[in-house]
């Protein structure tokens, strides 16, 4: 069996496991650096690989627009175009074409839009989507759904619905898990009742994964970790369970706690290019006057090249100077940030003492000294 | 002695060398990336490293400017600051002052200006220059002078006067070269008399190294070599040449065989950001519709990371979507391309076939396919 799941050690909801994939095992918790346009901004391959990188996400509304999922197969698939020979998960398009695209049409076939690119009509079904990503060639593909405001009920219950539909046309789009491990995604918003209606829906679709979509959009954090307290729970327990867009340190945390084995962000990547650094204390505005003549690296705790080998003057300094250098050493230690973050909360659960790790990382990183 | 220079073996006018520094040799010829705001654009120091730097250029105008050079001489130094801790070269300032700034004020004394940052009024002279130098403390260390257009006859002949003048100030402002090295710089433009007034001026006082500055500032190549041809018997055989800002592969080819041995520019990371590489054939554009689908690396020649991970349709695809990692992998590329062209050169040079591997690199480079 190419893709396996294994749970190594339970403590409370909160596992510590391996997924397996063709590519290489992925060791969960996982924080997946994001590389939407088959690049993590900033980062090379190696250097994401010696950061302890396990699993890369990519997007396929993206690589569909621009070079096109052609000229990536015809290259040899993503793992061989983009130089990632490990794991690499492709979203299914959805969230993209509905945040960032115009869109013309919308029904229960699929969506019409135009590219935010060049402004060319395109469409997306479930079984576009499928037919994108299995040309891609990622080792785990995304279901395609529909991904509303989580608090207008209307909209998420109609968005239930058209999601468990669309995965259905996945299933069947995509009908072997033998080299692409299709998941499905759980939407429902912060109500309880809808959650339970897409999870009892998708749990008829046989998926090797699931994931835990709508959250991250716009609601309160209580709201989010209230959704997965109860969502959680309505999953299988022998699957890997995916917070999709989720990866700032408090929420990882909060989330592991509650029995979430995946993550993925643009948050290290993105704030790092507006020149902001995740340390134990909370975020660290590398813009900072008082940084100016401060010897110390950016985290003191941390074993990357940039803290290794650089003080904060001078990450102040490339910041102030508009130096691509500080959006390259930044990501790479914030990305690092959270994939320790993820090891030293899979090392506390294989150690029974994930409560205590979750609580001194939070009340420090929480309050600032 | 800290700084020594050791002819290996010459062929014609063209030498294969070492110069010693007190963080370590230069073999030369060698090809010195340029770090003007204390980074190489977009490149790490320990990739600098793996792709054969061994000596790198700093900018004092704009150290001076940003951060400071006192923040950069409490941070350890330049070599600390940027975590280089090879051979450094900064240059005097003249000629960014002449070139970027708006100048308010020249006079045998200095230059008055305004920085091109923030407008702030300052004041250069070779005194404030050397004090400068001193606090970044670069290894190799340039004496102030002033770089005119090289074709107006008078403009060029009172700017060899003054900078004869201001090499002298600096001289006595820096007598000890035991943990810097001075290096004066001959001007004279186009012009053999003036280039042996300049450097017959500059022989008179004691360098461990000598610059040929006012060229490549918009005469013709032809120009630029013509010149070569009498300027360099004018320097003494036991100490370094250093040609300021060339970098193109063809003028460096010709500038060996006239008896160069230091180069310098920013061509390589500056085509990067524009798309563009070295290659054997010439430059190539990255964004041509050509590269589409061509799973060719970038050199086929090259043994850098580029060049051995990732074809040029990957490339074309990162440059196209204007991804940080097109600056970053072409960067280290097109550096590493010079750096390994000087290694060629060299290695030729102690074989006695320098002849030979210039005349084939120039038929290749200048007629590409």
């Amino acid at each position: 069996m190419s893709f396996h799941f294994e749970v190594l050690k339970t403590q409370g909801r909160a596992r510590a496991g391996v997924f397996h994939t063709p590519h290489g095992p992925i060791p969960t918790p996982v924080f997946a650096p994001v590389g939407t346009q088959a690049t993590v901004k900033a980062v090379m391959p190696r250097d994401l690989k010696e950061i302890g990188a396990s699993l890369v996400l990519s997007n396929t509304y993206h690589l569909h627009l621009r070079p096109g999922e052609d000229i990536v197969a015809e290259m040899g698939g993503l793992h061989e175009f983009m130089a990632w020979p490990g794991p690499i998960l492709t979203d299914s398009g959805g969230f993209q074409v509905f945040s960032l695209a115009k869109i013309s049409k919308i029904d229960d076939d699929g969506v019409t839009f135009r590219s935010h690119i060049d402004g060319s009509q395109r469409r997306f079904t479930p079984e576009i989507s499928m037919r994108i990503q299995q040309k891609l060639g990622a080792d785990i593909i995304m279901a395609f759904d529909q991904c509303p405001t989580p608090t207008d009920r209307a909209v998420v219950e109609a968005a239930v619905a058209r999601t468990s539909a669309w995965a259905l046309r996945c299933r069947e789009a995509h009908p072997d898990d033998s080299r692409q491990a299709l998941f499905g995604i759980v939407q429902g918003g912060i109500f309880e009742d809808l959650r339970a209606r897409s999870a009892q829906d998708l749990l008829k679709i046989d998926f090797p994964g699931f994931a835990i979509g709508g959250l991250a959009v716009g609601e309160t954090k209580q709201a989010m970790y209230d959704t997965l307290d109860f969502t959680v729970p309505m999953l299988p327990e022998n699957k890997p369970r995916y917070l999709m867009g989720v990866g700032v340190p408090d929420d990882m945390a909060q989330a592991v706690l509650r029995g979430v084995d995946v993550f993925d962000c643009v948050m290290p990547t993105r704030i790092a290019r507006h020149g902001a650094a995740f340390t134990p204390d909370g975020t660290l505005n590398m813009k900072n006057l008082a940084l100016a003549r401060d010897e110390q690296p950016v985290d003191a705790t941390c074993d990357c090249y940039c803290c290794q080998n650089f003080s904060r003057a001078y990450l102040r300094h490339l910041v102030k100077a508009n130096e691509i250098l500080a959006h390259m050493l930044l990501s790479l230690h914030n990305i690092r940030f959270l994939i320790r973050h993820a090891e030293n909360m899979r090392r506390a659960i294989l150690e029974g003492s994930l409560d205590a790790y979750v609580a001194s990382f939070l009340q420090r990183y929480l309050q600032p000294a």
